[in-house]
């Protein structure tokens, strides 16, 4: 065992940190308040490779370990965890992209991807299948060489600004064994997107439904094989549950951070309020939390990078603990502000409002203990 | 004892919850949205008597228990807690006023606030003074017949909108005991407010920072004596803080209600979402914890109501046990509406927003936290 | 509303106290050490009326309302909550008696019952129906005049040390409705008692399994009608689920009190542990949490005496924060009081080990969940 | 970065749950019950190198990394957390006496320790200093050749069992830095012990205060230099609460497997109660946090392990927060059993007992959070 960070590793993490301090920093508070999608800094990511951090080289992909994608990921969702966390939605899609494409496919949209000058979105959810998400009922039909698409997603990640949808569409029977995968272009005719919701946070990224009116793709654009989408959106989402899991320790880091330097310059009854035990003793509280989390989200990193046959479970767990960790640390951390706290004046509130979708999205942290629970209970499995 | 309410209560609370249907249920998202401070409609409340619901009847106030005001408070904050917590904030000013001013003043000011015409905001806080609200420096210097203010405040509820400020200045020395309270014209010379200030939530009120620079009033505008100020302003927040544990306790009843209706609406996995047993058991724990804050909240106002030794304690508990309590409710409601619960299109998420300030404001739940201990710890007192 | 108590009700609670600081406190430990069912205590109880409180007067009991009894309950738990708890049981089911019993079977048990010369045991579990209560096994056959019973019980509180059974069997068919209730000797021919079961707390009173044999009883025996039984039982739990909370308000009280001592007399880093401020916060959030959880059971209690058409829901609620808050409130001031706290000299742990198994038993706190929920759930009822 | 353990370690671990099975498992109820201190399992675990794990191999110590030791503990811990944690301490006793002791006092004890012949206490804590160890006032003071020791000690694991006392006295001024460390013969003439504690748990190692009355060891007892002894106790209880922890990491795993194995055997409702929601969510949320501990605790291991700066930081994190998810494990253990888990038939009630004082002691958990704060108030460390 070895819990340190080699010195490539740390490198990498540095950059990250630079990049956001630079790029990020000035900007996350307007792009929330204004809700700004800002493409043009998600493309200098890009030219620092943290657009396909995981993709298969094959595609211009770095195909780092999901541990080293997520030191990334961390840094910069310390400055702006809504950016950051669509970069990661961006990067699981281009890695399902990457690895299941045609050669073709593959070839069309890759380096683009990869680069950041393109984006991709991840359809699976629909209205009326979130946490159930193997009822889906968009309807692909092969028609000759084409693949013809009616049905509707929602809750979609940068829908109306991204090139590529990444979608998880019904060709069989019912369950998840009917469904496969595709890569849609965002402009295909009979695309059409909703209106831009209003949201709590994660106001840097558009949100919006994706409607599917006999949408044709070509035949090569599936994604694997028929019938296996429901799998690839599974493993997809395993990544994925580890991405927003590091965008939730980012963000409490952030916001430990700023409540540390505030508990030194705020003072109360003549003195630092850092003097005041019983907010010590939150603080380090906070503290011992995120630790726990990030070696959480590294542990549920390094299982999927071995391909551990419990992974997807150590994932769920990651993403279940992180989540409501994050959330909670950026929380505290904002009632350390004390008035200030509450005032978009200081990040906290933001970090806050955006971690907090992190406990509803890529499988709720209901569905979480499911996963956890189905798999403990079947009790082939010896998870420590 | 007796915990049931009379039907005159009941009536009241009727009449409270129709009114919170009608004139706020189909505005408050877009006052939430827009930033918009409703004026007509507190006036409407005015008619109804709820801006003066405790006032005395002097100044044309309904002279109501505060047990009897929360009721009409918590009706109308299970469906606006934002503008409700602004009305309980211009009750509390107005009973000030209406308690302590001389004749004179009270007469000037009285029926206009009583009845909501105009609007009074509650002036302590100070940019270097919230905790420690003993230790603010606004002076008001008695020259001839009038006194001369100068210093500044920060955080004021419907600042730049209302018409008299009831002010607690220095006219003293140090510490509690030199503080005098005042109530200033909030369009006096030499009175300033700073820029809306940009918050997470309670957007339906505006806060601002408030600037005096040698601004005059009549001597006779002094609440009380000199030196009584901080006295007055403490008795002020016994009450606040029962009005804004109230706003809670009705936030998170809304809150609730709806993640009842969402729970039975709701499908997944073949049948309404009401069918599964850990949603089941998060509603019936959220409903337990929002019962007990109700009884807290009620507990202390008929303390308060009573003129118990202890009150002031009752107060700070209730505070600290229902504003916790509300705004978790609120959260776990919105958890239970996955994500839909993070769209602004429910309720839930503005709910969650604008209670926590509510942990926050009229004293921090940590200041509460001190005042139940200092009582605790003196031992003379018999808190059951 | 009212939420003070009476001059009488003050007076009751008062004896109480003095009740249990003469007669358990200086033995308490020892009971529990040792294991002694201290019936000649309860008996003294018993002339005070505390084992007949709201048994009704028919049987020589006081037939109070439950918010008084809980009074009483309350103070002797303070000091010994296992001994009291058997005290609350006794009290059940000799109000089940005393409510639905013959003339001829009231007339000769009442007495001495209610005065606590004979003590009755409820007997309700079934080794493989503990939560789904409504599967028991144990039958009773009419045969002539009499029933004949077979079968066994467990988790008997008092078992093998008590005087009459009130016994659930079935006399028809499955499910709740063909449940009826007995009053049975517990010295009948056919009665076995199983070893007493070595347990975590609640020393002393003894637990046993029961086993019934053809155990024969006269029909008049009977409580209620046939097919009763399960109504009756439930009935009977609503009160004994209110007075289980209140054993956990009473330690916790107890637990709470000595935390208050301690922390002035223990010193550390040469001042009173009182002074530092983090476990200043812990003692005000204890105390927080017990005063809602008393208001809890009394707002139950007033709902079960009042007849109200949610009581048994109000039961459940409080029963459920009750008994959770005052484990955690004993579990905390062992804390307080370091290793100490650890060790029997000092009565906390004892408390929390006692404390326990109120979130167990009358109905776990899961079932009570299971309760609440499916009230909210209903929607036709308006808890609040 | 590496989280699997070696082929070896696995062995290891192998190799100590093994030995739990076979020595500790049929007897721990019964020790517990009978208060017995398992004096010959322990010399069995010292024939496999347990009572030296991480002791210098100049004294017969298998010289150890802390995470290989810990999953040893671990393994031990899953069946008797008493039994386990005397053998740590033990552990940490030979560990500073192989590592500071002249020569000649390590050659006199070391072998007889680390094979577990003879055993040591750990003696830092006095009943008026416990969070305050550094204001202990048991003197020594050095006459010609010998050290002449007189004063007390409190909570002392093993007193009154064991051979060799390692020793905190003060021979210089007052605080930290006026204290020295001792190798003391248990059986040494002016040496006596206190009666043996009751206590809630850790009823398998005999706890008493120890006396020293004019007690004379020679100076070469001394270990390490005059001055120093504070510094070697910390030393001493870094490692100690990573194994304080271990065994609470180790205990919960018992509760969690036994909670695994009760859900599919219990049935109510006609079906095994793994088939209920809620508890299957209560299993997800306790395997979470245990793994999350198992982390924190092979994190902070590694960490000292390495000599990193911020050790101790981890050190206290890991305590902190894996002896309260232990203790709330095992609690949530208890409760998923229902009634049989409140009796000693069963582990569970004994794992709570066990459990509860690693909350407390080697240093308490809030003395936990005042090193971390202070840590990270420092703002010189970069704890992630």
């Amino acid at each position: 065992m070895n819990f340190e960070l080699s010195e490539e590793q740390n490198a990498f993490a540095q950059t990250a940190r630079d990049f956001a301090q630079a790029e990020f920093a000035p900007h996350a508070a307007r792009w929330d308040a204004e809700a700004i999608f800002p493409k043009e800094a998600i493309a200098k990511a890009g030219e620092l490779g943290f657009c396909g951090l995981y993709a298969p080289e094959r595609i211009g992909g770095l195909g780092l370990p999901r541990l080293d994608s997520a030191l990334v990921f961390e840094e910069m969702a310390a400055v702006d965890p809504s950016t950051t966390a669509f970069i990661t939605i961006h990067n699981m899609a281009t890695w399902m992209l990457g690895t299941w494409a045609t050669d073709a496919v593959a070839q069309q949209w890759g380096e683009d991807l990869t680069s950041g000058r393109k984006l991709a979105s991840y359809c699976l959810t629909e209205p009326g299948a979130g946490s159930d998400a193997g009822s889906l009922k968009t309807r692909a039909e092969l028609q000759g060489a084409e693949y013809v698409i009616n049905g509707g997603k929602a809750f979609i990640s940068g829908a109306g600004s991204t090139d590529v949808l990444v979608l998880m569409a019904r060709t069989g029977g019912g369950g998840a064994g009917g469904i496969s995968a595709f890569a849609v272009p965002a402009d295909a005719p009979g695309v059409s997107y909703g209106k831009k919701e209003h949201k709590m946070g994660w106001n840097s990224q558009p949100t919006r439904t994706i409607n599917f009116d006999n949408v044709r793709v070509p035949a090569e654009n599936l994604l694997g094989k028929e019938g296996e989408g429901f799998r690839i959106a599974m493993k997809g989402l395993d990544g994925g549950r580890i991405n927003i899991a590091t965008c939730s320790v980012g963000a409490a880091q952030g916001a430990l951070d700023a409540a540390r330097r505030y508990l030194h310059e705020r003072q109360q009854f003549g003195k630092p309020i850092a003097s005041f035990q019983a907010l010590q003793f939150k603080l380090a509280d906070m503290a011992t939390e995120l630790v726990a989390a990030r070696q959480m989200v590294r542990l549920a990193a390094s299982k999927l990078d071995a391909g551990h046959a419990d992974a997807s479970t150590y994932c769920a767990m990651a993403k279940r603990f992180a989540t409501d960790a994050g959330f909670n640390v950026c929380n505290d951390a904002l009632q350390l502000h004390g008035g200030y706290g509450y005032l978009s004046e200081f990040p906290l509130e933001r970090l806050v409002r955006d971690t907090r979708v992190h406990q509803i999205l890529e499988g709720t942290n209901e569905i979480m203990r499911v996963i956890v629970a189905r798999k403990l209970l079947e009790g082939d499995s010896d998870i420590r």
